[in-house]
């Protein structure tokens, strides 16, 4: 029996409304129209983008949706024109998309990609700027072009990226957001080179990914900072070198860190998405060259600040998106990478559970023992 | 009569106080010591760091002092261990060093050099941190390094650019600061390709050199932003092919020129020193790869502010000082590139006035007509 042309009913978890628990509903998934690809997905893991979301507290947030950016999955069908993947493709959706010919794809200059943004950032699909979700008639929001926490979802055919067969999805699903972030932050944007002095802050999934890119870099030393000292024994792993808790110290970070590297590091990386830790970030960085990537997402409305001097005398100040990788073309070579074990994945995954129990999983993201919590998506 | 070894006697224009007019005296200069350059000036031109320190906002500020760092002359005498100069030579003061030994100097990612600074930031030579300047035996610091506004003035051996001879030191004293400042942001800290679009914030010297180096850049679009319209005929002998006058519009500066540019120019310049405008210089720049350079000197305490997502989406947030030149090895090639005719410099000159009219000139500054007035210092 084939789904293909049907419209699928399956198990997703379902924000009503911002803050209230996720609910595991039965929705209807349409199918795939020109230029899209429907998905199964097998496994998915949380991030913080989708607590944001969930908390209410993103003015972009639109309810009802169905959250989940970081997942693996099996291409169900595809729409009309859809050339690049076909049913029984293993893939890994991506929120960045990459069309490869918009001004952004073309210019060389960023993984960024204008095509189908327009309709992603408010929930729909660009075709007719329709969602493919709906309980009894009713239109629920896609979320990021992804919508993970659904068994099965629609997404543009320019947001999917085939890998591997043989690469577990239960853990390369890792690789749809937090891991290439931390990792490209440091390869693509910060470009750490051999013998650096490196600063992480906050050692989540994405602080200790920009560990591990800066080990693979060739850094010399990488002083990871966080204030939950549950932190440091794992963070050994990913190449930390030396471990700074800001509550051990009366100074401001940024001088205790300027006074451990005499004169400051060379690149810092903030992975917290707190204002006032990167300020500290970029401050704590050496005079001439200092370079600070932001990698966390600060709550909207909030704001940068330092004194110009700062930039004046040397110091430079970026900020990065899924790594500056570009999606389609690079999230397989990330997997190759792990298969090759090259880059850890599996390392991040602290837990495991399944679709009915996303609202426990959340409760685990918010403790400092949990680094990536998968789902299983069959029941 | 060799003056060599000697304590000269000479005219100075001396800042006893903050904010109150210089006063010409007769101020003794101590011979050199070891490591240091004995000048003669020639002609100073005036620039708004001296006006800033004078003003009594710069918090470092130390009175009494002899101002001024854009100049040209000849060294008079040397001290122990100088080879680089003589007696003789032509030489433009330096207030950025470079001695090619310092962490600073060594990393081939800064021109700013570490060696003496410790002593010209706080008004006084490396050797035995004391000035060689006095009147009747009071002491009176140095500033930035070179104090300019005096006949003859002492500076570091690490400080002082020696120049071709045949070079016109009445033009010349220009590539102490302004101008190169302006053609490095865009060259060295930017690093503008062909084809770029480009907007430059205040068309004093410093953005009209903007404008200048980012026509040589082979920049496309030059787009000068400047409140003071008497700015704008000039600036077209500069390069710049657009003007906007913020005064003319409702919208904030920054949306003003992303409409005129399909999303936003690829670099932006902050030449005037005012924190508003340095944050509308980064959000007019495209997302996905605009650059925004610093340029312009904000007054103490000011901080610059923006949401981090401007970052996060692929702007990058710079800033240079002496345009990221290494000023003894390259000041001497701007002033080829001036002598083949490659870079203007008479252009910037438009008024000429004699140090007893220094506070006549300090005026002028602060009108919309004068770009750079040059001082004869020969009575
Ligand atoms: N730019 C992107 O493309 C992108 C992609 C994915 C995630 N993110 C963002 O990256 C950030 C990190 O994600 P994560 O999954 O690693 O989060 P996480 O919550 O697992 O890790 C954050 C860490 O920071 C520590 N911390 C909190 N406050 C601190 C402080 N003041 N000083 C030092 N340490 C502090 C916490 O103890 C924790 O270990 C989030 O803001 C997330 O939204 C950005
Ligand atoms: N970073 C460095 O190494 C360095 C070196 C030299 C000078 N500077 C700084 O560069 C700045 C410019 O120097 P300059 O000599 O060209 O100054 P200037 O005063 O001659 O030029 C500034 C221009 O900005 C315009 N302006 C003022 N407010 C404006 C606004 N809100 N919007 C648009 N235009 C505005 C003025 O009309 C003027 O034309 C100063 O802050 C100076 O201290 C920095
Ligand atoms: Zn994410
Ligand atoms: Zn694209
Ligand atoms: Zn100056
Ligand atoms: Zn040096």
């Amino acid at each position: 029996m084939t789904t293909q042309g049907q419209v699928i009913t399956c198990k997703a978890a379902v924000a009503w409304e911002p803050n209230k628990p996720l609910a595991i509903e039965n929705v209807q998934v349409a199918p795939p129209q020109a230029g899209e690809v429907r998905i199964q997905i097998l496994y998915t893991a949380l991030c913080h983008t989708d607590a944001y979301t969930w908390s209410g507290k993103d003015p972009e947030g639109l309810f009802p949706c169905i959250l989940g950016h970081e997942a693996a999955g099996i291409v169900e069908s595809v729409g009309e024109g859809v050339t690049e993947v076909q049913p029984g493709d293993h893939v890994i959706p991506c929120y960045q998309a990459e069309c490869g010919e918009c001004k952004f794809c073309k210019s060389g200059k960023t993984n960024l990609c204008g095509k189908v943004r327009a309709a992603t950032g408010v929930g729909v699909m660009i075709n007719d700027r329709k969602s493919r979700f709906s309980i009894n008639g009713k239109p629920i929001y896609h979320f990021m072009g992804t919508s993970t926490y659904s068994q099965y979802t629609v997404v543009h055919d320019v947001s999917v990226a085939k890998i591997d067969p043989k690469a577990p999805l239960d853990k390369v699903c890792l690789l749809g957001c937090g891991v290439p972030t931390g990792l490209g932050a440091v390869w693509n944007t910060a470009k750490v080179e051999p013998g650096s002095n490196v600063a992480v802050f906050g050692l989540g999934t994405v602080g200790l990914a920009v560990a591990e890119g800066a080990k693979a870099a060739g850094a010399s030393r990488i002083i990871g900072i966080d204030i939950d000292k549950k932190k440091f024994d794992i963070a050994k792993n990913f190449g930390v070198t030396e471990f700074v808790n800001p509550n051990d110290h009366d100074k401001p970070i940024q001088q205790v860190i300027v006074d451990l590297t005499d004169g400051g590091v060379d690149y810092s990386f903030e992975c917290i998405g707190n204002v006032s830790v990167m300020r500290a970030a970029l401050e704590c960085c050496h005079k001439g060259w200092g370079t600070s990537v932001i990698v966390g997402v600060a709550a909207s409305g909030q704001e940068i600040c330092t004194r110009p001097f700062q930039l004046v005398t040397g110091r430079v100040w970026k900020g990065t998106a899924f790594g500056g990788f570009k999606s389609r073309s690079q999230v397989p070579w990330l997997v190759e990478k792990y298969m090759k074990k090259e880059i850890k994945v599996d390392e991040y995954i602290t837990h495991n559970l399944s679709l009915s129990e996303i609202n426990k999983a959340f409760d685990l993201m918010h403790e400092g023992d949990c680094l990536r919590c998968v789902l299983t998506m069959l029941e």
